[in-house]
């Protein structure tokens, strides 16, 4: 079957056909920047290409990064589109009538991808976690996207790691979130307040962001703040996986982004909390794996969202 | 449609023939104690009644106080019966060739039973949460029970509340799990263990078990120690449920069990906490309720094992 996927983000616009019974579906992608984050034009640039690539019994996913009212077409919020509230879906809808219409958070669009094709490839179950900028996961059961009753299943980095009065404030409002912990974005902010003038960190990052790559470069070079940071952060970094994995005993644990995998000792240390607080039957029965797709799982996988998204 | 249902506990076995398309089923049910917990010996007694009952053309699920392997009929263990990797499945088969037999473990089928006709039911998703002697749980999506790669999903009570070298043990060999906190047994052990002889608890108990609902009246009437061991104990099982729920968005967060049933107290400052660490768009779209069928719950779901646990 084919089907049009799209990855909506905040400064691209990426569509492709993909031949999703395909055993390696070929990536020939259209790709352009927003002239205007406006809903309306940004609805009528992807309903051009749409209109031009395939007929309108060909389905259309779309991934979105910001958060979504499941069933509506409605997103609630999408900072990096400046989105809120906004009836996308009824906008696309006007303009490709009779199109079967899907819209699904990016990280799920990933996460059907990865299970298709990639990291989760063959799994009856998966849940896959991507620590990027924030962090964001998609949970995968018999092929389907679980999107929870009204579309915010998976926000496992605002699963609560920390809780007290010294908790930490993440974006979202609340404290103590795995994400105000293992963030990109919030790790930066706070490297920056508290590295110590003298440490290793400053002078990798020689002006630039201190992200968990150098971090964690500083951290291997016996940094005592970096190794400080780590050691606090990799227990509740394992432990938000060790209690999904508890809770779903999925048959993979998916990981990606740039936090994970730019920082190995970080990794590392992540990946020994998890084995040993995650529930042993559910553990030893879970394969944890990279993510393998790239930037391309978002795309191809929006292009499943019309039929295993629920 | 009918499907035969069978509790199996420790001390009894409940078997009913269920209608399962009834909008409320009657609940006739066969009942006796075990005079052998040997499984042919259990095997061969629920053989005998379920031929009696109906012919192999009607299916039987079971709900067993145990953890399964899922798809094989195995019982990895069992500890109110005594087993321990025993091929249950294999045994009724063997007496009961031709009929299609289910095993699910048993908070799975009050879950079940929960969501076709009781607090869950319409509800398109749910997490279901028992805290009595143990804590279990069961995940409906769609109205089937979500039981994870190899049958341990749903184990909230093994996801870990506290780490660190201060984590209370739990039964199940680790440290700092739910239930090692909130869990029936363990804590009657540790009230016994800690509690001062000048406290209500002991004027209450008068001997006996000093259980939640006795903790419970004792720190609603200002005792140090219970109120103390409550604002410990509330902020971990609200973190657990909270989390569970930030990862799920189920529809529906339905609580059963004495400790919390049988300790208004508790309860009230568990559930504070949960609205306070849950993240916001998921708790404000779930319906806490009770549990409402009582012990008929996992008799009449467990007649839905063969169709909706997967």
């Amino acid at each position: 079957m084919t089907a049009i996927g799209v990855d909506l983000g905040g400064t691209n616009v990426r569509i492709a056909l993909v031949d999703t019974a395909a055993e390696t579906p070929a990536v020939d992608e259209i790709k352009w920047a927003h002239s205007s984050r406006a809903p309306e034009a940004v609805a009528t640039a992807i309903a051009g290409t749409v209109a031009a690539l395939a007929g309108p019994e060909v389905p259309l996913g779309i991934g979105l990064a910001g958060m979504l009212a499941r069933g509506t077409g409605v997103v609630t919020n999408a900072p990096n589109l400046g989105w809120q509230n906004v009836d996308f879906g009824a906008l696309l809808r006007a303009r490709l009538p009779g199109r079967t219409i899907a819209l699904v958070n990016d990280v799920g669009a990933i996460a059907l991808g990865e299970g298709r094709w990639g990291a989760a490839r063959g799994a009856q179950s998966a849940l896959c976690v991507f620590a990027g900028t924030g962090i964001g996961a998609g949970i995968l059961i018999d092929g389907r996207l679980v999107q929870g009753s009204v579309g915010v299943a998976a926000e496992i980095g605002h699963t609560k790691v920390v809780i007290g009065p010294g908790a930490r404030p993440c974006g979202c409002g609340a404290r103590g979130c795995l994400e105000a912990y293992a963030g990109g974005r919030l790790l930066v902010e706070r490297v920056r307040a508290e590295v110590p003038a003298d440490s290793t960190i400053v002078a990798l990052a020689q002006g630039g962001e201190p992200h968990a790559g150098v971090v964690d470069e500083a951290a291997r070079r016996g940094d005592a703040y970096a190794l400080a940071l780590w050691d606090e952060i990799a227990p509740l970094f394992g432990l938000a996986l060790a209690n999904a994995v508890t809770l779903l005993d999925p048959q993979r644990l998916v990981l990606g982004g740039t936090v994970l995998w730019g920082a190995p000792l970080l990794r590392e240390k992540v990946l020994a909390a998890y084995a040993e607080l995650a529930n042993a039957p559910a553990r030893d029965a879970c394969g944890v794996v990279a993510a393998h797709l790239g930037d391309t799982a978002g795309l191809l996988g929006a292009a499943l969202a019309v039929t295993a998204s629920g």
